[in-house]
């Protein structure tokens, strides 16, 4: 492989769908980001997308998460699958539209798990669509499971174990709040956005604000975090955004200054 | 994986697909033919569909199988695999409306070719999907090749390989013929189909009827048999049907009798 190192994009389910309706796409947002991902030009991205509510919604209702334990749901498990490549083809439609060639990779096609955990990656097809200068984008899927059948792979520890894969140059993640704050933005006003966070401040701090995601009092931003740390300790920046905003992912692929929380070198 | 061998399903593009408009789906047919493959209720059963006027239409416009040839082209094998996805999308819609547990796995995710015939193919993913008796769907598809950049792989291609590699028990091909004919039963009205053919027929056949596809008699379905060829010879038996009939498919996936032309052992 060229030895350029890629970049890595998450965008958030809650950024590109409307979590109160069942399967309902922004696709005014997706085409706000497909343009910024054109304008932005990054020759080597890898673009990963969640499930909002396309994926969440399904995976919940049918419990796919725990794993198979009746043999109806195994048509529940396609249907989940096949929601994710609906929302999926939105973004695809609109990237292609916006001229960036960029090639869905099927996350239940080649990965699976044991319990949860990815275990398997075929990342041929992956490493060789970069190497071709191409944009390969994958999403937080219904996968198979070694142990109990199959769960639900979230775009989070998709994001965290293809960027330490690839060796990625850094991570990208725009979400529907402005970064990292001490408290749960949405909910009060006095919260504080950190602007840089060490490795070291980051791992106090989820241990502090962000224990469960239950009790987690920064609205699930530090859970979701602990995904995000297998790469950041082994040296891959990240830079959280707001997505649901203008501009930012652009100047975040761009490494130009932006609001938002960046955690780790630089 | 278990020892029940599966039944390969074909199902021709220009069944599914009107080959006189562009991006055109014939979805009243692919309802039936989901309906067909529900009631036939056949345990382990891979379905493999060609491109139509989704893909060929692309692929030609854009000389995609020739391979890479100038880098504007990497959009456009980008926009030839999308709508591709977006084909088999409708298909398995239908099948999971259906209830059939059918889980799409994209060929370019998991297969690789060298000069137009596959040499990487990952089929983990497949064979585990059949083993908890779910659905895996593939189909011709925009890929990428390790010699000249990215090619089409042909769902005939995909079909004698699959079935050879999963020790198929039987290969049932729907097109929108009736079988195989000693003239082109489009053209002519005098034809002869032939009900059932030895793996030495055939390739008698095929040097004096389908040399190649531009002087093939037989309206091209000799020279697709060159594919199928490979899985026959290795003792898979294949049958083809009219699938733009109903019930072919249905009767054919039950072993039950239909017109149409039966290849080898039966």
């Amino acid at each position: 492989m060229n030895k350029a190192k890629p970049t890595v994009l998450k965008i958030g389910g809650s950024v590109i769908t409307d979590k109160n309706g069942e399967l309902e796409a922004r696709t005014d947002v997706i085409d706000r980001l497909a343009g910024e991902i054109e304008r932005a030009a990054i020759k080597r991205l890898v673009v990963i997308h969640g499930g909002g509510s396309f994926g969440h919604t399904k995976a919940q209702q049918y419990g796919i998460k725990d794993g198979l334990k009746d043999p109806s749901q195994l048509a529940k498990f396609a249907e989940t699958h096949h929601v994710m490549t609906v929302l999926n083809g939105l973004l695809m439609d609109s990237l292609i539209w916006h001229n960036v060639p960029a090639v869905s990779v099927t996350p239940s096609s080649v990965i699976m798990t044991k319990e949860g955990r990815i275990t398997t990656f075929d990342e041929t097809v992956m490493r060789k669509l970069l190497e071709m200068k191409m944009t390969p984008v994958m999403y937080g899927d219904a996968v198979l499971d070694s142990e109990i059948g199959f769960t639900i792979l979230s775009g989070d520890q998709l994001t965290a174990t293809l960027a330490t894969l690839l060796e990625a140059e850094r991570i990208v993640i725009g979400v529907d709040v402005d970064g990292l704050f001490d408290g749960d933005p949405k909910a009060e006003k006095t919260t504080k956005l950190f602007e840089h966070l060490t490795v070291d401040e980051l791992r106090k701090l989820q241990g502090k604000l962000g224990k469960s995601t239950a009790c987690d009092v920064t609205g699930g931003m530090f859970g979701k975090m602990a995904e995000l740390l297998y790469a950041v300790e082994r040296g891959i920046p990240a830079t959280i955004v707001n997505a649901s905003e203008p501009d930012n992912v652009y100047l975040a692929l761009r490494g130009e200054r932006v609001r938002g929380t960046t955690i780790g070198e630089k």
